[in-house]
């Protein structure tokens, strides 16, 4: 729902989402593994800020400007993306506590819409997904998602089993210092 | 300078840069024409929102989340990203109402360096720059720019001349639905 001042309403349901079931650590080690990527000039790939309407803001005298009414807006693309041996790269990431399924309601129509025109004009476009219970990471590639997209939409599911990402996805091997490290799965699939 | 807590101070002077010479008009003449290319299924290329360092939100109940307190950080990339013909697509626009020359002031450090990966890895980058009393928009390729920032580190130039831009640039059409049609000027040096 959008207000005639271009402020957007942003239900308690999704802040929640957004600082809960997002997952900070998810967040963290991906923007950890990416730091790396780019430290050893590997991969230009960055998570876009969050989008906020700045609705007023204080300037103080002889410091910084503050800003005292602001509102979150709902991104229409996706969190992450860059450039990797030539290719854009594109991805959403979340996290969930379910052991058995991940949640489709995590994900919106219009990131979906976003994946699809990515990988249309031949972007790499793909989802991490995060079973926080099991300590397992997944890679799961765009078309897949869609597919449950739209059995979605289709027959009315709810979610993707955890067996059927096991078994579609690719599991993201953890290190010390890329936490998530996607690229060797974008390797093996794409060079 | 960061603040212990995470904060970035920005200054008076970043802030009023921010708010005019960075340019409105250009920024919003861009945003349409992207759209104009996402709708018509050209490109997606998108302009990173605002960061913004969160420090406090109010959840008052039955209505939207309200930032109380957030201060501006200062971008480590540049403003606009996106995919075009399986291209990576990455650019920074910037609006001056000098008529003489580009101030290089506009531009920072990691900026530079940011563009220089994205070359290194295979993107096409550029700058677009308005001569907002000239009435003119140019396509700066970042190679070309780079040798201006060099210059400028090496002999304490502070801009680009007008003249310069006008002979090493390519001057964007104007064109009601794409009013700063740059992918006219990549079709001409990329395809």
């Amino acid at each position: 729902m959008n207000y005639p001042n271009g402020k957007q309403r942003v239900s308690m349901k999704q802040i929640s989402q957004t600082f809960s079931n997002r997952g900070m650590t998810l967040e963290e080690d991906i923007n950890m593994t990416n730091q790396y990527y780019l430290d050893m000039d590997l991969a230009v790939i960055h998570k876009k800020p969050t989008p906020v309407q700045i609705v007023n803001v204080n300037y103080p005298k002889r410091s910084a400007a503050v800003i005292t009414e602001a509102y979150f807006k709902q991104a229409s693309t996706t969190d992450y993306n860059g450039l990797y041996r030539n290719r854009h790269i594109d991805f959403e990431a979340k996290e969930t506590k379910n052991k058995t399924s991940f949640p489709l309601a995590n994900i919106h129509d219009h990131q979906i819409k976003h994946m699809e025109s990515i990988v249309s004009h031949g972007g790499i476009c793909f989802m991490i997904i995060r079973f926080a219970l099991h300590n397992e990471t997944y890679y799961l590639s765009a078309d897949k998602l869609f597919l449950h997209w739209y059995e979605k939409q289709r027959d009315g599911r709810k979610s993707i089993p955890y067996n059927l990402i096991k078994q579609e996805g690719h599991e993201i091997p953890f290190n010390y210092q890329k936490r998530v490290d996607y690229l060797s799965i974008i390797d093996q699939l794409y060079f």
